[in-house]
């Protein structure tokens, strides 16, 4: 039978309960009178997903402090919580989902249906013991539990969750080997020149970096014992499969919604999914599940990055609300915490540049967060990317300040800065906290020579 | 005699050896063949002059440490440098300057003599040993030799060197009240409400904060004694006055250079100053003895901070060799770092957009710098300030990451950034640096808020 409340106006529901589901389904009981059912597989929910390095890490204490809400809270606000329920269809012209059998009526559907761990195809042994992927707190905890009796641990793919995890579980004393197809690492986000000195602090603290591999079998009878890795067998009795996510989207494939070439869903500006070539009205759909637009080339991409989820779920709430609002294309700005070292990178890459058959110029500069004199200080390595004198990418390195200047670089790209501007930016002083001149001026300035040189 | 040597092209003298002088006659020697005199009052050249109150509170270890650059490193870069050397005048017509009765021919001619400290007009017993201010190297020493000695230090004034004086000094064990005129610290570039946090910071650090009363007097025979405050005396063995800083253009003035009603010396956009109302290209003016413009209002102002002076520097060696260019308006982008707290601001505060008839609308947020669950984060408190839905001025106070965000939302006034912008803004996230959502973005949702019900 339908569920149905009479007390409220409309029924949204909402598949998935991810930074998008949980992010809407709080925001609409608080600023609407919508019923709320939330579906979700999963049998966690609310919880900080991007914290699960760090407490294999033991930078924090445990698995529960990732939880931010317990279900009681979301039971107190009217939401209709339903975890491990997976929907097994959608009904759009019936506008119904079925899950269990059960046929629920909406009149607003969200999808948001996160991403899934993808597992390099043709990978032999990766159904074996001890073979992880990193997606859900269940996972994490399944590999916190496996690391305290492991001794070596092979983690493939080096981006941000790969190289995290294996600084997290190299500095827990057990061998960790990290394994990246890619010359260097976290490549999607760094290009190789800025990449070298994260390899090195890898190595420092303990990881064994082997670039420009791919796992060709992973051995073992029930449990995991080896993987080979260019003809040679590494011991391992732990391995983890960091080799990217792709967008969950059967569902909605199967509801007829439209999915690009990305494999994320297509949606309008106002995140309504294309069912048959048209945007549907009473249906919006969020997080890594959607196909985004990069702002520069104006190609399709996936973000897969929990900060766009939010951002996504507030445009959603804000569209079933009284606020129209659009979500425009996007810059991805993104930091990962590797060791001592903060990464973090915003629009496009050199790589990724030359892609889009864009010609840059890029400045370097290698500066320090603090006054020479001042102790604690570390260095920062800022690499600008420029075309046509405008910024279109930015790659920070450093010890501390990198994410809220990736954040400042940003909002440079989209408002359209100039190298000339930021040759000449102001900025604030004090020695405990910046050197007189902030290292973004000495790197743009770098490409403004450049510049100059090319000119003649 | 003049002094002259053939083996240069021509000859620039520069008066005044702190960070405008020194940047430009080290620029200068490298990028081109000017031979460099520069004279200079002080006993020491080439040190971080925001750093002293930082060896006072004992985070740098030694004077020593603040010193940069020795003067040997000067004479091997063939730098003529004159320490101790007063100039007497200078002869714009005859282009020379007189120094200890000698004649100094130029060429090209740099003033940059900074400023001097303010002493409160008719402030009885200003003079009384033990009573200083701190603006040079040798002041600092001896504040730090008479501090062995002080039991009860009242410094005179709360911004930003009165405030990180008095840390520095109360976290030595020593009684310190921070006296102030205004009836909230740091108010010059802190609003009130923002500034509320501070003073309970300064509390908290040991600091005895008395607002809105000037000393009537200082007391004693030859050494300080007491401060009378409000008709009561307070036990004084120590007094800092710090009640800001003015130009030092008596030489410029003599010289028929036109001083603004700043007090600072009128300057075109290529730092040429005016001399019976027109500029003179031979001569360069640069630093805290010059007077800029605010970019919103623009109005005439002092920018007394290094960042400013270390960027007029580069604009001066670039006008004096090939690459003209322009110093334009500024937004004085500032951060102090008193105690456990930073506190930066940029552009114009409420108090200075309603001395200048601007309507605003402000936002405010209180946010983190780490996610809830990652050990070690701080508040943040944002204050944004908007006209026309513009970005016009901001204030931020927190434990980390206010700089960074200064010279990030410096750049958004600048590129004259909106609300809507700024409450969309995209941001990177990973929980060891950052909130899922920057707490600027939560600061313009909040002023967004207040002008659709002042639209209603």
């Amino acid at each position: 039978m339908p569920e149905k409340k009479m007390n409220h106006d409309k029924k949204v529901i909402i598949i998935g309960g991810g930074a998008v589901g949980m992010a809407v389904a709080t925001s609409l009981r608080r600023h609407s009178n919508y019923s709320v059912t939330v579906f979700s597989k999963d049998k966690h929910t609310a919880y900080g997903q991007c914290g699960m390095p760090f407490v294999i890490g033991k930078q924090i204490k445990d698995f529960d402090s990732l939880i931010l809400r317990d279900n009681k809270f979301f039971k107190d606000m009217g939401i209709d919580l339903r975890l491990e329920s997976k929907v097994d269809s959608v009904d759009i012209g019936g506008q119904k989902v079925i899950s269990n059998e059960q046929e629920y009526h909406f009149d607003k559907l969200v999808i948001a249906t996160g991403s899934k761990a993808r597992i390099p195809r043709n990978l032999q042994g990766s159904s074996l013991q001890n073979v992880f992927t990193l997606r859900t707190l269940l996972d994490a905890m399944k590999i916190e539990e496996a690391l305290n009796e492991a001794s070596n641990v092979i983690i493939i793919g080096a981006g941000a969750i790969g190289a995290e995890l294996a600084v997290a579980i190299s500095q827990r004393n057990i061998s960790t080997i990290l394994l990246n197809r890619s010359s260097s690492v976290l490549s999607h986000n760094i290009d190789p020149d800025m990449a070298e000195s994260i390899k090195e602090h890898l190595e420092y603290l303990g990881v064994k970096v082997i670039t420009e591999h791919i796992p060709e079998s992973i051995n073992g009878e029930t449990h995991v014992e080896s993987v080979t890795i260019a003809s040679t067998e590494f011991p391992a009795d732990l391995v983890i499969i960091s080799t990217g996510v792709e967008p969950e989207n059967e569902l909605a494939s199967n509801a007829g919604i439209d999915i690009g070439d990305s494999g994320g869903i297509i949606v309008n500006e106002y995140l309504h999914p294309s069912v048959e070539g048209e945007f549907h009205q009473d249906i919006f759909c969020g997080g890594e599940c959607v196909e985004v637009h990069e702002l520069i080339s104006g190609k399709p991409m996936l973000s897969q990055i929990a900060s766009t989820a939010r951002r996504m779920a507030g445009v959603i709430r804000n569209n079933l609300t009284s606020n129209p609002e659009q979500f425009g294309p996007i810059l991805n700005p993104w930091v990962a915490v590797i060791g001592k070292l903060q990464v973090g990178s915003t629009g496009l890459t050199s790589k990724a540049a030359r892609e889009n058959d864009i010609k840059i110029v890029t400045g370097l500069a290698t500066g320090s967060t603090r006054a020479d004199y001042y102790p604690g200080g570390s260095k920062l390595f800022i690499k600008l990317i420029f075309s046509e004198r405008y910024l279109i990418g930015a790659q920070i390195i450093g010890g501390e300040g990198v994410k809220e200047r990736i954040d400042g670089l940003t909002l440079a790209i989209k408002k359209r800065t100039t190298v000339d501007e930021l040759a000449n930016i102001e900025t604030c002083y004090a020695p405990p906290v910046s050197m007189l001149i902030d290292p973004l001026s000495f790197a743009a300035k770098g490409a403004l020579k450049k510049m100059r040189k090319l000119r003649k």
